[in-house]
């Protein structure tokens, strides 16, 4: 088979059978079939996308190149989610327990921080000891023992995913929804579950930055999970402004155990986002009559301790160390810390999510490449959101570096990220779309 | 600057300035901007194209990233040809001797066979001793002292083509305009000449297939020409059938060699395209009054042998053995020949060039991998050409190989290659287009 040909065909726009695609992912994994014969391919991906047997084989096939973890054994509807990220996009760390506690296995395999949007794995290594690169037999071991697990791709799941994701970044190949969507389901049906909720984030601080893109994609990651077998349902939510209050690691850590321990109104908007997907899951999991009725367990589980007791048994499971979570005040604090002041009376109409993310990697709370080093106590709470009223010389912001040089740079770039006028705002509803096998619908 | 947003912004069609052509170029010379890199980049050229003005900035980085040769220090107005080739395509071995006998200099860099049309470099070292590689000093030192000189690219002329082309063959993206213009032109301006003649071939036995994109590669190519102060003129030529009768390297030189000897009528079709091209080059070098002053001036010097006597210069100056033109008898033959028979009384309706370019390469005339060593003996001879008459079991063509065990498969392709059918057909013409810097017109 001529790797040139496979390339032209898919240029020409041709949907390639299972053989040639086979042909090109083993290669390519295999090493045979070069890196530039790769990224000419993704190219011509993006510009001629993939049919939807295409995108299913092209799934399977990425899926097939690893190990799928067999959680059979372990009892119950195994539910996990996935997020397209976002800044301030904390509600793994919330919902994984949550779930669980209310009876439903979640087996959570998360990525770290890419571009300006945040990751699980870094935010949950900001707890001192816990540890997210478990084998496959640890991984079974604490999903049986306490009913939820949270780790790392490991180097056996879905390695032509891993291998192509790295080229894709650096060839300008990633905004390709097939890609997309294989790239994200064959890592999620490598981890043994049983359903699927997925949050698909849209807007200035999102991967998808329109909504119709975001339809786009959510309607294929629901395809190609209903045609594994497995129930998906996934929602489009406002990524316009950052979700919760705090962006970095620990300083998220720290909201999502405040709203563990119940305090949900310090960040209703991450609260909403967080009890519907979490209902969804315990509803899909078979633990609740309807979504509704899922996101009334959920309220319950968190109200009654039960999810953050979870939350520390997942964190003792994984290394962590528990008394940094009971004691959060005893977590060393960034070098510097300052506020960002508004300049004006009135209300807050926009925070512009993407350079919050952009300036959280600056102040160390994010990778610039790949071998930098994050700074889990660096980064910003926000102290007013969209639609709240400012006094001029009110805090819009604590922001919180070790790195002195960047301060001057980082108050000027957040200060702008917030624009304060005198209109009265309503922020724009949080969940927009429901999208599943039956179609894409407003929320109940 | 960022690689990822130079290969983004020329995905969403966006032309790239100057400097960051320049840093592309640069740095994929230097090694320091990968292959994987560029095949995304010129996968994403391929399918937004380039501006006008990107296209003569590419071609200029191409051309300054290797050495110009200066012949300004040779008198005379320098012109050479370019043919986008095609099968059987043996002009050049006919109208650089002939052009340069009426007083015109060609310095001219040629290239190998590629895919299914054969290359100048390979037809000229069937001639026993023939040397290519010369030196740019040898170049310079033969132009000088004969008027003419044929050799192929040399590592120092427009490496960032050389590595370019390289992997544009093995990424499918060689098709496409912009850049096949700035690959073709780069070398072209790189040889020291004041104008060019372009010979762009479309049909079934062409790169370019159809008329519409031949029409936009002779505009593309004449711009770019016209931009860098060269005389430039392009006619559009059929490649629907092999030109002339022979196809293979030594079978070549030895119809050249007939029809510099004056055998004209032995490849009409031939003949008219060479005589065309040849005395626009003498025109555009101001050895004659007009186009057809030029034609008359070249028939005459085939007719008084300053044509073959050139010839025979040039095969000395560049090491050849001139017993072997002289005696053509001499050369070996191939140890296998036969002929491929009509199984029909009728008229030859077509004859597929690609076909027969393809099949001539299993029969060792071409290269199947960069590596394969070219039988110069090998070819394949037409007797019928299209209109003309031809009885059942009368030889469409006379084929040469040593390769005993492609004989069945071959006999079988070329028998297929020819359509002979009861009705009576005039050959298209020959030359369908003249492309200038005034415009497209029909010839004169």
């Amino acid at each position: 088979m001529n790797v040139v040909e496979l390339i032209r065909k898919k240029r020409s726009g041709v949907s390639l059978p299972r053989a040639e695609l086979q042909h090109l992912i083993t290669g390519y994994v295999a090493g045979t079939i070069p890196d530039y014969q790769m990224s000419a391919f993704l190219m011509a991906c993006f510009f001629q996308g993939m049919s939807e047997e295409e995108m299913m084989t092209f799934t399977e096939l990425m899926l097939r190149s690893g190990e799928v973890i067999d959680l059979s054994d372990i009892p119950g509807i195994k539910v996990d989610k996935h997020s397209t990220g976002g800044v301030g996009d904390k509600v793994s760390l919330i919902l994984a327990p949550l779930v669980a506690a209310c009876g439903v296995p979640v087996p959570m395999i998360s990525g770290r921080g890419l571009g300006h949007t945040g990751g699980t794995l870094d935010k949950l290594e900001s707890i001192p000891g816990f540890r997210t690169n478990l084998s496959v037999s640890e991984y079974k071991d604490v999903i049986r023992r306490i009913g939820l697990v949270m780790i790392g791709q490991t180097e056996r799941i879905a390695p032509a995913d891993r291998k192509m994701y790295a080229l894709r970044d650096v060839t300008g190949t990633v905004e390709c929804i097939p890609l997309i969507a294989g790239s994200i389901m064959s890592k999620k049906l490598a981890e043994g579950i049983d359903a699927l909720v997925l949050d698909i984030k849209t807007g200035r601080g999102a991967f998808m930055p329109t909504r119709e893109r975001s339809i786009e994609l959510a309607q294929a990651l629901v395809k190609v999970g209903t045609a594994f077998g497995k129930q998906t349902v996934g929602y489009i939510t406002s990524m316009d402004e950052p979700l919760g209050k705090a962006i970095g690691n620990w300083l998220e850590v720290v909201e999502c155990v405040e709203c563990l321990r119940g305090n949900s109104s310090i960040a209703p908007d991450l609260m909403e986002v967080t009890l519907l997907l979490s209902g969804t899951m315990v509803h899909l999991g078979g633990k609740a009559s309807s979504v509704a009725d899922g996101v009334s367990k959920c309220t319950a589980a968190l109200r009654d301790g039960r999810a953050y007791a979870k939350f520390l048994e997942l964190v003792e499971a994984q290394g962590g160390n528990t008394e940094a979570i009971e004691h959060l005040a005893s977590y060393p604090i960034a070098q510097h810390s300052f506020d960002v002041k508004s300049g004006a009376d009135g209300y807050v109409q926009s925070v512009d999510s993407l350079e919050l993310g952009l300036t959280s990697i600056q102040l160390g709370a994010g990778r610039q490449t790949v071998d930098d080093r994050i700074d889990p106590k660096a980064g910003i709470i926000l102290k007013k959101k969209v639609g709240e009223a400012v006094e001029a010389g009110e805090p819009l912001a604590v922001v919180y570096t070790d790195r002195e040089e960047v301060i001057a740079a980082a108050r000027e770039r957040i200060a702008k990220a917030f624009v304060v006028g005198a209109r009265a705002v309503t922020p724009a509803p949080l969940v927009q779309l429901v999208v599943d096998k039956d179609g894409v619908r407003s929320p109940a």
